[in-house]
């Protein structure tokens, strides 16, 4: 790669930021300043506000990576065994693991699975709910990273509130891009990261919980760092994180979600990213490639695409030329079937999507792969 | 504060870090890609190192705070109650919140308490272990930051492996700055954090964990975000951490290590830190604070300094006033008695010392208080 030339990450995060947002970086804050209080401050209103629920519900940020904050969201708001039972939806690796930290935190749950490209529907839902009254409360993924599908969270939302129950939203790849307003959609809580859509750099993710159910938590959680009702107990009374916490990368999100808003909040980005996973995904069927998921289910954040079939593609080696070219997508697959992914989400464009395509053109080209050789092995 | 002269962390981390450090934050990185993979081999083979460890222990770097690392590593490594039995070791709040911990993750334990001025003995822990065969793991803070006390390490080591049972060590606000050799020293596992001695940025803690307890620990942990045999694990197979890390930060530490390296190593920085110390408790006591701890138990890490008796001494005030003057201490007490702390540690000289004691006398001018007015109340 031409080391002045920009690398592009099409990965699902930690994925490309601006200068700028990397350049909030550039001083140390104490954490139990009145400036860095101000800012958790700041920043937490923010990610509330985004979420439509600036009145109802309150954000919790939480050091760690987005795993951190489900697990911190599903340990303190599900009570242990005997009084709370989680029914879990999966159609993919992030719903498989929300079933495996139930496992883990030894909480009550049943699952209803999916295909990876199917989303469950409100039928389905409100017939397990109502087979179950022991569930108290479902977790759903929004955007389900494995393959990029969009569930459909609002008839979600509506069949789980219809049945009196509480939902969990996965809201960890869309939260930013994807609207997901709890002034109108009803959810108990939401969890989500700092570097994925909101184009912050990683170390920090948050959950957006109704309150009230957040002050019935007390206790619950078995864990004390990952105890979201006591982060927010001590962050209420003293406007400070209980731990240290990532300063700068703070500092960074607070700087990107500026940005967010300048350039014209959720709409104006889910629009970028619907150009640019235009751009993609045209550009890849244009050369040959399948991808896994039919348009009306692909969200615009994470495009799945179907191995080639030829014995002569090695991914390894394809990966390998993207990156000699700047172009860093995501490595490894985890479908059930062998797929690989590219991001549409980050601080990049149709310009950027244009230069990968034409990277993976010259790639292809390397490797001697020629158009009919992408179709997948049936 | 003049917005051209550096701001000053005299904290117990986050602190003050290097430009070279921050600006090693400049760039996104794709964690599943082979630069970042080799970056976080080098950060561990290098912590490994500091440790004397490198054969006998390996590194698990973990995202979030330093509670975050003690908590996975109680989890980890002592087995759920029945099994393992731990005795904590407490002389602040360091020691208490691992009890704290115990508690909540349901971990048997024992405490044995000495005053916040006061190490325990070789011969005490001796005895408490030689009444309680059922303690499997003993758990001591190395410099207990609540005082800034220096626990004698060595000697709780020895007598914990004379006695046949596992220690692990509190290294947090001690680790990159005290020697603490586990090739001279046998300890099972410390836990320590990017942001303190190593003077990285903050969002990422470690643990050095022997290679044959960390494998006979699979499957204890109650979470799996916490779960060390887990990351490690997976961390051996593909290089990759299970869940996306804070990619600056690392980078951060990779940096900061190099310059920990080039500084002298430990013993250099031992040096610098002893040398801000001497600075600093020579100048509050010529101005009049009584320190907390006796020089022989003052580590080189953090400074406390008994609350002046003077009604008029406000803290707030003194702390906004150092404040103005670009001089960030540590505000608040954790300390059963009223005390302040002021940090020796992060990249400063004893030049900024010298800036701290005259931004302190001239806060002290400024509220008006005489010398004798800082004698603690009695």
């Amino acid at each position: 790669m031409d080391k002045n030339e920009r690398q592009i990450l099409l990965t699902p995060g930690p994925l490309t930021t601006s200068t700028t947002t990397r350049e909030a970086m550039l001083r140390d804050w104490g954490s139990r300043d009145g400036e860095f209080i101000a800012m958790t401050a700041r920043v937490r209103e923010r990610l509330a506000a985004l979420a439509g629920a600036a009145n109802s519900h309150v954000c919790i940020p939480l050091q760690g990576s987005g795993t951190f904050a489900i697990e911190a969201t599903l340990g303190t708001l599900v009570p242990a065994a005997a009084s709370g039972k989680l029914l879990v939806l999966i159609n993919g690796a992030y719903g498989r693991r929300m079933a495996r930290i139930c496992d883990i935190l030894a909480r009550a749950y049943v699952t209803f699975e999916t295909p990876e490209d199917v989303p469950p529907t409100a039928a389905e839902i409100a017939d397990v709910l109502a087979a179950d009254g022991a569930i108290t409360h479902v977790a759903a993924v929004h955007c389900e990273t494995t393959s990029g599908i969009l569930n459909p969270i609002e008839d979600i939302a509506a069949v789980v509130a219809d049945a009196g129950r509480a939902l969990i939203v996965d809201a960890m790849s869309s939260f930013g891009a994807l609207p997901l307003d709890a002034g109108t959609i009803p959810l108990t809580a939401l969890a989500a990261s700092a570097n994925k859509c909101l184009e912050g750099a990683p170390g920090m993710a948050f959950a957006i919980i109704e309150k009230e159910a957040l002050a019935a938590a007390a206790g619950n959680a078995p864990s004390l760092s990952l105890d979201l009702h006591d982060q927010w107990r001590v962050m209420e009374d003293t406007g400070q994180w209980r731990f240290p916490p990532p300063v700068q990368v703070i500092a960074a999100l607070d700087q990107a979600l500026a940005e967010h808003q300048a350039e014209g909040g959720i709409e104006a980005r889910a629009a970028r990213y619907g150009r640019n996973r235009r751009v993609l995904v045209d550009g890849l069927r244009d050369i040959g490639f399948e991808t896994f998921l039919p348009d009306a289910l692909q969200a615009p954040i994470i495009v799945t695409v179907r191995m080639p079939g030829d014995p002569e593609f090695s991914f390894d080696r394809f990966y390998d030329l993207l990156h000699g070219q700047g172009i860093v997508i995501y490595p490894g697959s985890v479908t059930i079937e062998p797929t690989f992914r590219i991001g549409c989400i980050g601080r990049i464009d149709e310009d950027d999507m244009r230069r990968a395509l034409a990277a993976i053109r010259d790639a292809l080209d390397e490797m001697g792969i020629a158009k009919d050789g992408l179709a997948p092995a049936s």
